[in-house]
């Protein structure tokens, strides 16, 4: 029995709440449980300075958590001054599964920042992030084709993102605060629409796993983001 | 006619959710019209390092606004490395406010750090932060005494604030971002729930005021308070 | 009776030296009784990046304390890395202050930095810094007058700056340092030559203040700055 | 036809230089060919702050490239005042998968850090500085033995790892800087002696990859492994 | 002819004007002609951390120029969160030069920091700083004699500095800014009062000197500095 | 006797190996008996920003340690965020050193980087610093030559450097680490393959020195400096 009580193969409640932003040109709430992720797209009208001149564009995210979104306050990182080496991973891994289902040239010399901010931590906020984020990414590409800015959605593809665990020899979807806290491995998937593996990372926690193990998580995170597809699809309609 | 179209003394209207945050001791989601600022209040079983030993609590305040709370993304603070001076104006300013109501011998030698975080943007994000940030403290004062780590709460007052600004030549209560742009002069109000001043902030933009409009500015001021703090009280029945 | 004997309505000795550094445009060493500031006003010649290409000028300030100008030293701010709120608060104050009586437009696309170096602080180091910086802001027009780089000098009028507090509930005028320590409230006022408001600040202190003490405030800080307007006119002569 | 020439199971020339920094406890200068890692570790007698008082220790890395161990020059992380996001996530796994082998009680209240210097970079720096780290590490581990200060090695297995990418559709062994430039996926495995899994971090580069690929790609490590593991045994021999 | 018209062994008109701080324990405002640097020595009852339970003292040194102490202003280095190396590389000459002749065990287990703040410059910063730092520090010694805070001065020796140059083939005593500029050779002497040599830095500038003119440079010294010490004397008289 | 067992007037044992970064158009591995710097030279096809425009060239010096360089563990300075004092002494040294025997103008508008990264560290990291520094340069220069990018090479001479220090009373050359921390003066000079003095820097560390000591220190410089040069022309040949 995992401490969540749900199956091993089973979610916490998802849920997509669309246009939460007044200002910004796509935004999602995402909930996976108690996590919550506010998830907005910003279009800017120039590429990065290293990519002027090349006939793309180009889509990053930024990523924080609010100091109380977590059970004990945490420090703003403005602090000390600059972003955690977490901090920086989880943004680096968010803008490289948007941008593996993006057409960057399509997009024409501009920038989209998507920014996930936490305001509620319970394990799982980057695969939320992801998930969430590729909505309110979408709904920025569809703003754009709204005025003419672009002519077809930049956008190729679903993507979506779920972390599994070993927990008690077993492997289970979803892990929340508690879980991911005692599993033995910790993996995040990014898996898009058509089935394709974006990233795939896998990290013993305490004892090592083996290539079966990695199979059985791979199986399990492919039937967690065909649910969460099918959840972007809902929200869509 | 004010760009709002609101009667010159008519405030926005203004809403307190309480307990939005699961893991806070005290929390709040304050709503002055489109601005929504995120208070939550958290306990520290310690004073600051320079407190220390002498038998008295401190609250402290802090304030950031996500990178697309406004009308164009703005740079996140940790990417510059420090808070811009704007936000270590706001947050002393809100400190000092709820300071002002708050017994701090009564506390014993602990910190409540209350963090105000902007999700939107609509002018009056101070005003709003001191509003909201009364709230979740003062369900942070309840948290403990029902915890019996305070015997009575150390809270004397409410505190609420509201701007004002000078808008073709007439005083107008509660500015929105439009209007705030556009005023020759604006004005923050701090006032507790005795109707004692706390901080008066008035400041010329354009034009310089005369000692008679800074008198009808606080007049409208005190109109607005008081319905911050009937608004305030119901929210807490 | 107050710690510096002086009568609850007078100001202490005021001095301006101006001319007193060898390389700026205008300079003024300006001394509110123990407290002195050297205050530089500097030429640039392109105004600050975000106000290119507008036809306008900038003016604005900077300020900070030698180590050892108060009782006990004090770090410098770049070990820190970074001004500290209550030093971008000052600078900022000073800054609009001296822009509200400056006719931008008329400047042309310049800039001037107005330094305020504290060299001694006993109590109201900004509001010395506003009333000598003007000095020192009115010699660099001139300077830029009789090369013709303006035709007329952009300054429109006078302003000058002074702190008030309640003590044992007496207002009283030009609180030095260890009179500000216990006020209980603290107020600063700045003050055109046409007796216009440029800016109010008023903070409690340990006890909120009423309208009625905030108007007795204020109509004293009216005769000190008369005092100091007069003072700036002696010292032009 | 890979660019180096190389089948495409076949590692680099790989060699385990030891003692080579006259005052570390453990060193090792790792090639794998023209990638070169100076790796030391060093014995701290205290763990890091929050570590202490929990009877265990802890072993961390950090990781840098000198500036011109690159084709063009990069400039030094000192200058920009922070490690970048990519130093971090380097080091970060580093540190994980040396843990991943260490019995952290067995080595007391001590630390060690492991400095993986890039003196010469051509793809595969942080496989080469697990590895390289690893023999440092065990140095270190017996120096401490030698002296008694811990009675056996608190090492309970030997780690290596190498990268793997999807080249034209095939899965390719080590992939040199050209390589990584233009693969399809690019993955790192992190793997023990026993043949245990530590780390799998797959990332799609331009194209997704199926699951098929990601187990070719793991069976292909696994043989790299393997003969850094002979090579390591061999270095201590 | 020089630029300043002086002959070749003249000193500028240096003169030194103590207790110019009226908090600092120490303080001199030194000019070297248009060259003014305000020095004050502030006690402090500990050692660095790296010191304590030594038995010994310290003396350390920070050095600074105001903005507009030049022709042309300079950013205030707080503005890069850095001091710059020329900084840097001052106040540890200054302190090297100062800790020279001060028994520090005698001190007992406490700092003091002697602050050079330049209000104007124009060449020979670091020789003014040091030699007005002297009397600062002597000073402050003296004021903890007074209070019995130590038994005698702590003070072994005079100190001063002077700088030389190789000017059109001739070696001048004390450049001036504008003398520095062309000067073939720039260098710096710190010399205590029994004549022993403290530093002795030495730069080509534009052409390399011989070991012939450094001996000179250095005869030259010796006269400035048997100067700037009859005129320490005065000072303290 | 010396720690060493070196003769008073005897250097390390000293090498040079070219050519041993593989990307930098010009590299040099000295060894100063246990100091060893890796030296590259890095052509940039720009100057620096200040220097655009006026028809010249330019060449830096940067200079680190690997944190166990030296017997126990250095935090790495972007830890701290900025390079230290020292070390911003040293590369600016470096810098200032190499151009003296550099053509500005002949090398055109380019800037060459040298980095000295000090693998190991016995003493003297500077002056090895300096004397391998060169080599680098001048291949770099080759480099540039062969590729027709300068007519003839911009470098106009040798420079090398060496340190020497008074030890019990009589000076000795080429100070290893041990050396350096008993010397009771420490000098290092810099002087060009035609015996010009570039620059000198000796320092009192706990006494005073004479003019003649500085005299004696120079010529048991020059000695040692006669032998580097000729073995960096060996290293040419």
């Amino acid at each position: 029995m995992r401490p969540s009580k749900r199956a091993l193969d089973e979610m916490r409640p998802v849920s997509f709440e669309r246009n939460v932003a007044r200002y910004a040109e796509g935004s999602c709430l995402v909930k996976f449980g108690a996590t919550h992720v506010l998830c907005t797209a910003s279009l800017e009208d120039k590429p990065p300075q290293w990519l002027r001149g090349q006939g793309r564009g180009w889509v990053t995210a930024e990523y924080a958590m609010l100091p109380r979104a977590t059970h004990t306050r945490s420090r703003r990182e403005v602090t000390s001054g600059k972003p955690s080496g977490r901090t920086q991973e989880i943004q680096r891994l968010i803008g490289r599964s948007l941008r593996a289902v993006t057409n960057l040239p399509a997009m024409g010399e501009r920038q989209i920042v998507v920014d996930c901010d936490v305001l509620q931590a319970d394990g799982g906020t980057r695969t939320a992030a992801i998930t969430g984020g590729w909505i309110a990414l979408r709904d920025c590409f569809e703003w754009m084709r709204a005025r003419s800015i672009v002519k077809d959605s930049p956008l190729r593809d679903h993507v979506a993102a779920v972390s599994c665990g070993m927990f008690e020899g077993k492997p289970v979807l979803d892990l929340d605060y508690a879980e991911d806290s005692i599993a033995e491995t910790d993996a995040n998937f990014v898996i898009t629409g058509s089935g394709g593996l974006v990233e795939v990372q896998a990290t013993a926690e305490g004892s090592v796993f083996t290539t079966d193990e990695l199979a059985r998580l791979l199986a399990l995170a492919q039937k967690g983001v065909d649910e969460l597809l099918a959840l972007q699809k809902s929200a869509l309609a």
